[in-house]
């Protein structure tokens, strides 16, 4: 059996429109957190994987993100690797140290993301909508979906009307994804709309591409977050509460063969087969979910694609409240993409911290009753084929 | 003892401006030729790392280059992971993918690179150089050295300088280097120079920052590479000539502490210790190298850093004539840099496939005599600290 890898330390940045911090000072802080949590020192870090998913156009930092990022932080000398996948690069960035340790090249990694998404206050003119909107879509073809136009928020709505003539999923139970992690938030000091709303408030917000409405949408975020992996004997050395990667998936679309395919994310199925597998375990073993609502359809249908509930049950899944913070398999207790926030390349480690967190009783007023085994998923990227990256990682206590 | 990785498969474009082709169509026309060899179909690649240093600037595709540029060749669906780690993005391509086999959880793996550093021909104008200048500049600090004004030649051209008053390095050993790789190039049908030169051509050409001219500065160039490993029992299934990843090594930059730091690159010194250390070999078992000759003077450093010869001695190391294609230890059979030319995230990729091919015997008129043991050496990058990312790997017949 090949060496586990354990999470042993973790931190991050509050999640918000950061005018006056750069990528430097973000990096800085989320890995300080996790050191100071490790209790280590930065000298303790042997190779280091830093996800950053549209690096140069708002950072000015583009070639080696990763390495003047950690400079600051005293995390020179080892190897550094940044990594550009979409919003998944940074639960790339915790695959990569796991294999690095299991591998039995090294036995302690950092794994974190970082990224800006919001230019500095004196920017912030309506042309940065557009700026935003042109890097955010660097996340799909550039020569091809860019040119005919096709952006997240049209691709998305696109499959939720799908879902709704087919499933009979309505705009209420969408609505109520955004009410939960915006209720959740409330409890999380790092969230940037720790806010309630409420379903009227979804239902009859400004229209972004119908029938997603502004508050069905995850928002611009600045942020890091930072892992610490060790390998299964060192970690003991470091922590009595060590997180262990059990299992984790990656996959890529494929062409989409059917008319039914708009209704599901294959990358995500894929991944989560894969993590299940290597970790032994089904669906319903799972007691907390971090869970990629970059829109609120997203996570209905991620739902089904994870396994949670059958194929076309995701509105009712909600409606049952099984999701709920007091429910049975409660989802993004932190708030998800939708109100934690959505620094694109950080996002991926930002759901392993909290799910670290609720796995240690350590997450507070959002905390979790005694879960034991959790899930984190990031989509990211849209290809001509179908989404272009889906991340699955299982942690559990023992 | 872990199981290894081993090469089975390489191929790569011809190496030129290529201002007719695409991310896209290089991509595929690299992994199709590393298919080819390696006797497999796009369905036996199980996940894939691409190395890309400068996304989205010249090539319109930045979040998600893996994905796009190998969805045309049918390798969908796997995880896909694009790395930029400036000139070494796909140096650590191949250490991926060799950690992934190594860790158990893939026996097959692409890892590959492409750059796009040339635009269209009609584009092809003096506003174009600068832009070329502007985005390699993204492989340093974007906010600090690039507004303070240094430069990778001005960067290079200091050690050079430094090199000489120190160590009595000439310009003549320098331009030796740029003489020898061209001379190799004459014989790689993959280069992009393949045109001999003289000393006096080095000495006297237009100068860049002295004392570099512009003979002493690797070339702009688009293309890319291919390398597919295998893990060992299954290579054997592929091919008769698996080719070893016997040890690798990888290292980020620290900050200089003395007034010696400007003649040596710290980062190639690590992480040859650890590639040496982890294969079981020293720097006098090498049979053939691939050396990162972005300008002349970094090859006659390098030879230095990598144990071939000592601190100082570089530039009469290349006087003995122990580099050149018939010496006892050939370095840049394939043209270097210099000669076959810099597509920046393909070249780690490229040197891998050329040293594959000459561990194979299967170099033609530039084949180096019955090499046993490879290596390839990168350096990218670069900090306010010293170079960002070397990577080193050995490879075995055995």
């Amino acid at each position: 059996m090949k060496r586990r890898a354990a999470v042993v330390g973790v931190g991050m940045t509050k999640f918000t429109k950061h005018y006056d911090k750069d990528v430097k000072e973000l990096t800085e802080e989320a890995v300080w957190n996790a050191l100071q949590d490790a209790h280590m020192t930065p000298k303790d870090i042997q190779l280091a994987y830093v996800g950053n998913a549209v690096p140069g156009v708002v950072s000015q930092q583009a070639g080696i993100v990763g390495q003047i990022g950690l400079m600051g932080v005293g995390v020179v000398g080892v190897p550094i690797t940044t990594i550009s996948n979409a919003c998944s690069s940074s639960s790339c960035a915790v695959r990569e140290a796991a294999f690095a340790i299991e591998s039995g090249h090294y036995d302690v990694a950092l794994a974190m993301g970082v990224e800006k998404t919001v230019m500095r206050k004196e920017e912030a003119t309506p042309a940065t909508i557009a700026m935003a909107s042109k890097f955010l879509s660097l996340g799909a073809d550039g020569q091809l979906e860019n040119t005919y136009g096709i952006t997240f928020p049209g691709f998305f709505a696109m499959a939720a009307l799908k879902h709704m003539a087919r499933y009979g999923t309505t705009r209420e139970q969408m609505a109520k994804v955004a009410v939960k992690n915006h209720h959740n938030a409330t409890m999380n000091p790092y969230a940037q709309y720790p806010t309630e709303i409420t379903i009227d408030q979804v239902l009859n917000a400004d229209i972004v591409c119908y029938p997603l409405g502004l508050y069905d949408c995850c928002p611009l975020t600045d942020g890091a977050a930072a892992v610490i992996l060790a390998s299964e004997d060192v970690a003991k050395k470091y922590t009595d509460t060590p997180i262990y990667i059990a299992g984790t998936g990656q996959a890529s679309g494929v062409y989409r063969n059917s008319d039914d395919d708009m209704t599901r994310f294959l990358p995500t199925i894929m991944a989560a087969k894969e993590a299940y597998k290597e970790a032994k375990i089904e669906p319903k073993d799972i007691s907390v979910a971090e869970v990629h609502d970059c829109f609120s359809i997203s996570e209905l249908i991620h739902y089904e694609d994870l396994g949670f509930c059958k194929k076309g049950e995701g509105g009712r899944f909600m409606d049952s409240g099984i999701t709920q913070l007091e429910g049975k398999l409660p989802v993004n207790p932190g708030g998800g993409l939708k109100a934690r926030g959505h620094p694109v390349g950080a996002t991926g480690a930002a759901q392993v911290v909290e799910i670290t967190w609720q796995l240690r009783g350590e997450a507070g007023k959002r905390q979790v009753k005694n879960p034991k085994i959790g899930l984190t998923h990031t989509l990211g990227g849209l290809t001509h084929a179908d989404n272009a990256v889906s991340v699955v990682t299982i942690l559990t206590r023992k």
